[in-house]
């Protein structure tokens, strides 16, 4: 298709309603999900309510709540020792809750920082106990993932703390660190989770909120491996404890009941579209375009991170001058792309591709892109 | 209408796609706010996005989180000194977050036991400081609401807590207890927030999860006198301090941006229905109704709670024997009277009947009380 062609289509679905959400998070979901939510909106496969005023308790939330474990269990291709939790609060929960539960009075935790969220997930465990940097990318901007020889791991650490795709920066970790021996890993995966297969025997614990690639804000799904559990401390308030939370099967109290029927929907249709390995490919093809885009703009489009480091879910840049990332952003939006204002601390442009950000969103910003360049050097 | 009609019309209802909803939480939410969700599901006001797709830091969910807030000063005619702070993690976490920020190391506070909930939050508060039971109505099943003389009350008590309405056995504080002189009151008005008009001023902080009378699961609101957050200690973590909670305008991290949406229109459904003054006209007049009902039974209907401490939001009762109880709900359930079943702990019938549960619906309750109790006796 034409450039032109690409363009006039991203116009059209604008002025019938969609555009192309390239927002960071809360982010795209896939149309179908969308439509599905809709449709069943005031009676839910006939038990003549809404999902939204169904009891926890009840057989047809029990069959949703199963069933979206069933689906990120067979997504990932999850351990049997492995337990799955539902819970609110978000990763900045989960930055509390890992210390309070997994490190112990006497013991230390290491963690890699790669960008802003990984230096929070830091700093609240400075608060609650000891933690060492086992490597920064900060002095370069945060332009990169540390390779495995930079890394100053404790062999005794807690556990091995990273965050596995920057979304404000735009990097990813495509082979998880390795921790020493005996060392669990734990990972941030709030801005990757789901949008390729893991080998989950590397971790011990992986986080996420879903609002990302798996569903709508006010969910957080944790993966743990079960021996793990033994470390939470006894007598934690009920809503910190792992253990506790995961013994009542994510039913301790009531739980994001719309959030979880939502995200069940998204991961039935990650199942449907050929599961992470597929996701995997489309998520590359898409991050692809727009890192060629960049590529061959003879510098037009400077890319934030290293090529090496490139996330496939944020695609951060630079045009020549600040003027020129707004008058861009205008016309981007103008063409119903949407959401492509670069963090604060970084600026420029930032794209988002989430697992349900369609192809043809990434055509027509690869497009902008080139004509853009054509009119404005 | 007879008595024949009522019956026939739930019936009808449930022929149609909606069933009456006596759930006790996640509840019914009010149909026009349903069909508002659906109709907005694909494209927000024109934004060309869904409400579960939007950036927690773009325009039109700002607007949406400042009316929901607007909205519920306005309902409750929140005095200008008081935070309104939307959290997540439901009541549960507010068991433990209301020690963790209000009670210093040196101080005890007190708690009134008057049900289940209040047990929990009672012994949350013990994994984390000084607690005292200042009453419990525990001995005669939890039937009643202790009576002002009946507190044992600290002078010196760091906060006063209590549970305004008792969604198991069905009690609720009209009048909230009074609490010594600088002492402040802490109220979990999880399922009767909203209900009726308060005077804010009389509380310290006030609770609740929105899933019963507010909106979906989920989202917790938190309204607190402002100078109760300088009693938060220094160096909590982010997610438990609702100082730096409050400051950040409750986006510190993503908010759950869905059901803040769905609060929003539910708050708007109880402004355009007369604010909490007719609210307070519309529950008691179905209370009134089922108690009635009950009263009028010659003891073939038994209400577990005394007749002055009875709750407007969950009306509580047994019939003659369990496999009456059984029948009782077999029949409801055919027509279209759904989770009408008690709680494990008290066992017969729960008729939960919060501000979006219709009029008609208790009617035709009542209705099937008569026909029913007529075969049965």
């Amino acid at each position: 298709m034409s450039t032109t062609t690409v363009l006039q289509k991203a116009a059209g679905y604008k002025a019938a309603g969609r555009v192309f959400n390239f927002g960071a998070g809360p982010a795209v979901m896939p149309l179908p999900v969308l439509e599905q939510i809709q449709q069943e909106m005031l009676n839910y496969k006939g038990t003549g309510m809404s999902v939204l005023e169904m009891s926890h308790r009840s057989a047809p939330f029990e069959e949703i709540i199963h069933q979206t474990e069933a689906n990120i269990r067979k997504l990932y291709n999850i351990p049997s020792n492995y337990k799955v939790i539902f819970l609110q609060g978000g990763a900045s929960l989960q930055f509390a809750m890992v210390p309070i539960n997994l490190l112990a009075k006497d013991a230390s935790a290491d963690y890699i920082i790669t960008g802003s969220w990984s230096q929070t997930a830091f700093k609240e465990a400075k608060k609650l106990g000891q933690v060492r940097a086992a490597a920064s990318s900060e002095s370069t901007g945060f332009d990169r993932i540390p390779a495995q020889s930079e890394l100053q791991l404790d062999p005794k650490a807690a556990y091995l703390h990273f965050t596995s795709n920057n979304t404000i920066y735009g990097t990813e970790w495509f082979e998880e660190p390795v921790a020493p021996e005996g060392v669990p890993l734990v990972c941030d995966a709030s801005s990757d989770i789901l949008s390729r297969p893991l080998d989950i025997s590397n971790y011990g614990l992986i986080y996420g909120g879903a609002q990302k690639n798996m569903g709508p804000a006010g969910l957080t799904v944790v993966i743990i491996r079960e021996d793990l559990l033994a470390r939470t401390p006894a007598n934690l308030p009920a809503m910190l404890d792992y253990r506790l939370l995961s013994d009542k099967g994510s039913l301790h109290n009531t739980p994001p009941t719309f959030a979880i029927y939502a995200t069940g929907l998204v991961t039935n249709w990650l199942l449907e579209n050929g599961g992470l390995a597929e996701t995997e490919k489309r998520n590359r093809a898409k991050a692809t375009l727009l890192y060629q885009a960049i590529d061959n703009s003879q510098g037009f489009y400077k890319g934030h991170s290293q090529p090496d480091s490139r996330s496939r879910m944020n695609v951060t840049f630079r045009l020549p001058n600040e003027n020129l990332d707004k008058t861009f952003i205008k016309e981007a939006a103008a063409l119903g792309l949407e959401g492509i204002k670069g963090y604060r601390t970084v600026g420029g442009i930032r794209a988002s591709i989430y697992n349900a950000f369609p192809y043809e969103g990434v055509e027509a910003l690869a497009s902008l892109m080139k004509t853009f360049q054509e009119k404005n050097s």
